[in-house]
């Protein structure tokens, strides 16, 4: 990783999640020497023990999307679920969240109002208020026409650590996957798919079902692959995927080989996958299935290393985490 | 206010400070319902009651500032800064900081290192770690460089209301003023100046003297006359700056005249001002000067309304919130 040289440049790919992304953070992260009493810093959210029984979890997400709007959802809607859903993760219900914005000069005052109204309305439905923000403008052409960065803090008893995953527990999706990545890109590559986004806040769900999950994580940047290799890592497990229960829709599938991109890397917005015990797992997709019918087991954990797709045929096939071009840009 | 027409656009001046920024603010907040048991949500943080004695601030700003790079400083510092102070002026002890980041593909690496370098060194200096994260990347064209936000979270026993002044209080300011502007602006209208930029985190100077504060800001966006017209309205009380005690050095006054922008609305990113009981003010003073030997009484506060500047001639100048053509991207 010593590829710091004078010419170096950031590449786009390093923004797409991925190994490439991973390289990016770490030569980031090594000029912060501070630690505190924070833990989990390379979690979803950062923790903080309060002393009175509550963690405070604390987290942050950029959105520079393209485009702004696409059936399901918009760029103010995913901004929200996506800083919600990284505090629900950890086992956290979220107490408050910051919006910060950055709008390039001329930008429609309605489209501003459209995803403001979505913003609100996340916070309405959740009842996590927005509590702070900062607000700036650049000339034309110094952004492309709208960043928003939400950070959240929430509060937690028990954390729910995504190196927490064991030898015996079965994988489980809260739905089926990848639904907001083809409905984003259906409005950049121009094809018809009445797919719409699955962005949506996931604390009631994950909520529901906290006290059993050994790991969680939602599948945003680098799609199931990522999360499921970071998972299997931390843990220092094995993870085997099933092909007959992969949560994948056809169509899901059909866009993920005509575009050329492994579905595995396709990002969620409104999805989790969790590890739980085997004696609880029916119980947790059944509490689940209430929320999302497609929610079932797709896997299960073992001793070992590495993210295993298991064929129809019997054979064993790795599932790396997304490397060389993915798509940026669409979470 | 009714001015969201179907043809508006955001204006830049919208994103600079001053009566169309808060405009801006107010159109977006309108959309948000939700407010939990927070406070202080129009301060420079909101405050959550913990309920052990302690109370949770949260605040969030974000930096696409031009240059990147300027005397004294860069996007780094001040974008550790800006968040630290806005958590110190609060009367908060920081305990962690998210940074979020958008890089335009194509941005040198060896300068994103001196950056994320400056950000350490805060946080090793200050003691506040960064706890969490996000790396974007865009597209070339798609974003000017690099943008920075910053959220911030710590803990405060009494928290510094900004409307807490009271008449019979005096305005003592921590430091001269408008160096950060001065610095900075030198680069974009290429003038010789040995003004370096005054970003430096507040968080020592502010717990040392927060038990005899009443208000306390850091005129960052929109000046020193921003802050005090935000203090004077939220405490509805009359502000009055002396003309022989003002917190600006000579050359600072010089590159206002020569620029046209009044010297009232140049920011700062390492001072704050703050309205002290007249019984304290001395000690006040006195504690402050050990930091910074500028420190000192600017003013005082009386019953009424509104900002003034007595001249020494004996008249009453309004010093007036920044409107019109002000200078963005800047902090």
């Amino acid at each position: 990783m010593k590829k710091i040289e004078k010419n170096n440049v950031i590449e786009l790919e390093a923004g797409a999640g991925g190994e490439k992304s991973n390289e990016l953070i770490g030569r980031i992260r090594k000029n912060f020497k501070a630690r505190g009493k924070w833990k989990n810093m390379k979690d979803d959210g950062a923790t903080l023990d309060l002393g009175n029984g509550k963690n405070l979890v604390f987290t942050t997400d950029a959105f520079i999307i393209d485009p702004l709007f696409f059936p399901g959802g918009d760029i103010g809607k995913i901004a929200m679920c996506g800083t919600l859903n990284d505090l629900a993760v950890m086992g956290a219900v979220p107490v408050g969240l910051s919006l910060s914005l950055v709008i390039e000069e001329g930008f429609p005052q309605s489209d501003l109002e459209k995803i403001m109204c979505s913003v609100g309305k996340v916070s309405t439905e959740t009842g996590v208020p927005v509590v702070t923000g900062d607000t700036k403008v650049t000339e034309k052409g110094k952004i492309d026409k709208i960043e928003i960065t939400t950070s959240g803090v929430g509060l937690a008893g028990k954390i729910i650590s995504n190196g927490g995953a064991k030898p015996g527990d079965v994988v489980i999706a809260s739905g089926d996957l990848g639904e907001h990545a083809v409905a984003l890109l259906s409005q950049r590559f121009n094809y018809l798919t009445k797919i719409r986004s699955d962005s949506q806040p996931l604390v009631k769900e994950i909520q529901a079902v906290a006290k059993y999950l050994s790991a969680c994580k939602d599948p945003t940047r680098g799609g199931l692959a990522e999360i499921l290799n970071e998972i299997a890592e931390k843990a220092k497990v094995k993870i085997i995927l099933e092909e007959d229960s992969l949560p994948y829709k056809k169509e899901i599938v059909a866009i993920s080989n005509l575009l050329g991109i492994d579905k595995f890397a396709f990002p969620s917005e409104g999805r989790f996958v969790a590890t739980v015990g085997e004696k609880n797992a029916q119980r947790v997709v059944k509490i689940l299935q209430k929320f999302n019918k497609e929610a079932k087991v797709i896997g299960r954990v073992e001793r070992g290393k590495g993210v295993y797709l298991k064929t129809n045929l019997g054979s064993l096939k790795l599932v790396e985490t997304p490397r060389g071009k993915l798509i940026p840009r669409i979470c």
